[in-house]
């Protein structure tokens, strides 16, 4: 592997880490807050290793190929989170850096899940930065490197493939970093809308950047206590109405934005994920009927849980797991599928999940009529057979992966239903999940074991489990030598 | 489809049905019970039903494809269990004819599940019936259709491919009827060697009988109300070893007796199977060790639940319910793995979890090196592209009707765990599951709509699935032409 580079990556990307801390210590300058001082420190710290990681690995060879891809992106969200939990550590707010290791990740990878047990005593500069970190993990760290950063190799398509979302990975544009660009610019224009209407509504600067952030980035870190329960059934809505709309894969807002409507809107992708929300949301409203005031009361409600766990957002205006086994059940199912490929949200992602129906019943098809052979289609392509074995391929190392997190996280006292949905809701990048682990709880009471493997399943689901469980192969780390016969 | 053939050898299979039902009846004169009457009108029905339709469906065209080979199974199975479940609607044992049902299906699934809440109530005779249904569905009934009826066209590899168990279906020898007596001939005496080891313990022949023929179909009826609790400990090793010993590919039996131990002994499965049963073991018996009374005790009881749950028979010496997270977690998992391929095991078969691990680390290195294309091998034997898909394909589809039955049953105001816990011991034809479904509870308190769901899930378990969700398509009930062309 070309290690220079790696690590000449990452330095470059801790600095810009130290950019984006700024952001926050703005805020706790203005709320004259005491944590600046941690804030600061860390900057300090990151552009310090930042600056000798890039000065030091000054590469000759800037070519990037599957392994080193892998590589930068497993590292730097690790790096990242490391370096981002120094604020919670250094100010105390978080005295243990396991805990504020968990709550980073947690924010990076757009989960939500926290070990916080009262989020309302974080001075703002915190809250501020905690939910930052889902804007920026929503749409990825190294997209925003590409975007930025002027050192289009022509290769860098290997790190969008292992940062990005869903079975198939395409350029909008055939230059990475103008495709990069336009995604950014569609994500902070969707957040500013989103900033505007909640404004509208009466919620303060703060808390609507707070909310647009963990809408954006599908996270669903909030500002109070009760998540979402204590606003106006306009916000609520609004949050509703967001939280689908940044589960939508972003090509589609592409398309659109360059007058292609009409092939936008012929996605099956999008259809599968408007007619899953439609029943799903139709069912529970009815299903929580008797627990509610009224019809309204009960749509709203069942909505805007059934936007938020689809999303894999994590927000919650009821504690759902008050909610009967049916709409339970039907919630569970949807922290697995997720939202739409190449949107912000985690989990299988929809269109796996057509693929997966699709290619069962192809070989239903196949198992009646031996010599037939039908090809998968999809999106109006015929996909070939490695697209499809792959995300079959896909099911079974995610169910693996699953299994063992489960296994490890049954040393804790809990019951059956707690771990498996608190691996569910961190492994698909939810937030909460059912019981002891529920909306009105937290995952403070896990062992530091059980927090270092959440922690480590957060970021398994976020990049997509190959990227992470590649650098545990002793392949990736062998040093290669630069020849110009590799292509 | 080749109607006629269908409906000649359901016809077949339920004249055999009505001369196994010969057996309870004999124990139901031996011990001068009511229920022989109920047996008798049985036999009477399956006898009139049987010949009707053997008679009026006497086929020119005795070839057997595909299609014909997943109905006549999928349907067999069905008719076998409403014919089956009559003889307790009859003597009033179990008056609900959905409740009896349930309960046969869940005999010949070898799945062990039950709706009794007083199972020592029952007359020996039906007792007798219940557990032999066991046995007659572990090895499969048309298996035995075909070891003694002599109509070997040549083409029975189709039902013999729809019944057994596992990924890859071997025949033993080149015809199929001496294949299928061959299995059947092992099964007997392994059978008969289990009575005897029980006879030795001093268990009556009746529960001998009982048990062997539960320990031999890995289903799980028993005579007791605490399952083998009440035993002595030198019963449930007997038990517990025999469990294991039908979880094992039956081929690695006719290896040994045809003198090639050495290569029954290379099996990549058979030494998975023992790595898992030995670390479950070891593991559970040091968790549940402060529940206990000392090691052996531990020993016994980890032993007997890990060998009960693997090879998804269900007897219980404990009520597993109670124990820590760890080792009901680990059960849960080895719900679903099961045994071995070819035995009388239920669930997904190592086999098949072996293979979707080997094809992970395929998938792996190749993300590395997209060039290097590496084919899986397993048993010695590099397995074509097909077969590995198959599996996977499978996965799916398992995952996909397991999602759909989950969700029917969360209708039930039970929670999480026993409705997860409820499908994976019903679709896997393990029996209890956890919580309200736990070892020491019975499926009594659910609806009748899931009593028939469930019922459907272990069918769809036991027959591997396509069997049964083929004869939902319309095109295999589509009429064909004989014709020469076939192939």
């Amino acid at each position: 592997m070309n290690r220079k580079m790696v690590f000449y990556m990452i330095g470059r990307i801790i600095l810009i880490e130290a950019a984006l801390l700024l952001l926050p210590s703005v805020c706790a300058l203005i709320y004259r807050e005491n944590c600046l001082f941690a804030l600061l420190i860390t900057i300090l710290i990151a552009v310090v290793s930042g600056l000798g990681l890039t000065l030091l690995n000054k590469p000759k060879d800037i070519t990037i190929f599957a392994k080193e891809g892998f590589a930068i992106v497993a590292l730097a969200w690790i790096v990242l989170s490391a370096i981002g939990a120094l604020p919670f550590v250094i100010s105390g707010e978080i005295p243990s850096f396991t805990d504020a290791f968990f709550e980073t990740v947690s924010g990076f990878t757009t989960t939500g899940a926290s070990i916080l047990t009262d989020v309302e005593a974080m001075p703002k500069g915190l809250l501020f930065w905690r939910s930052f970190t889902h804007w920026i993990g929503g749409m990825g760290i190294l997209v925003l490197v590409m975007a930025i950063v002027p050192t289009d190799s022509g290769r860098s398509i290997h790190i969008m493939r292992a940062e990005m979302p869903g079975p198939i990975i395409g350029k909008l544009v055939p230059r990475i970093r103008t495709t990069a660009k336009i995604l950014y610019l569609i994500y902070i224009v969707m957040t500013a809308v989103q900033v505007i209407f909640l404004l509208c509504g009466k919620m303060s600067l703060f808390e609507s950047l707070i909310h647009a952030f963990g809408t954006a980035g599908t996270g669903g870190f909030g500002a109070k206590a009760d998540s979402i329960a204590g606003y106006s059934p306009y916000l609520q809505w609004v949050i509703t109405v967001f939280m689908l709309i940044f589960g939508v894969n972003f090509n589609l807002y592409y398309l659109i934005l360059v007058r292609k409507a009409r092939s936008a809107f012929k996605s099956e992708e999008f259809w599968s994920y408007i007619a899953i929300v439609s029943v799903a949301t139709a069912v529970i409203t009815f299903n929580i009927l008797p627990q509610m005031k009224n019809v309204s009361e009960s749509l709203r409600a069942a909505a805007f849980q059934v936007a938020s766990i689809i999303s894999t957002t994590g927000y919650a205006t009821a504690d759902f797991n008050l909610w009967p086994s049916l709409s339970k059940g039907i919630l569970f199912i949807l922290m697995f599928t997720g939202a739409c490929a190449g949107s912000t949200a985690g989990g299988l992602k929809i269109s796996r999940v057509v693929l997966i129906f699709k290619s069962i019943r192809s070989n239903l098809k196949h198992m009646l009529h031996s010599r037939s052979v039908e090809s998968v289609r999809f999106e109006g392509k015929t996909l070939d057979n490695a697209t499809v074995r792959n995300v079959t391929a896909y099911l079974g190392i995610y169910i693996f992966c699953f299994v063992a997190i489960f296994l490890i996280l049954c040393i804790e006292p809990f019951d059956l239903e707690t771990n498996i949905s608190a691996v569910a809701a961190c492994f698909n990048n939810v937030g909460p999940g059912f019981s002891a682990v529920g909306p009105a709880s937290s995952y403070t009471e896990y062992s530091d074991l059980s927090t270092w493997v959440l922690s480590f399943a957060m970021l398994l689901g976020r990049l997509e489990i190959f990227p992470v469980l590649l650098l545990f192969s002793p392949t990736v780390w062998i040093k290669t030598k630069t020849t110009k016969k590799r292509i």
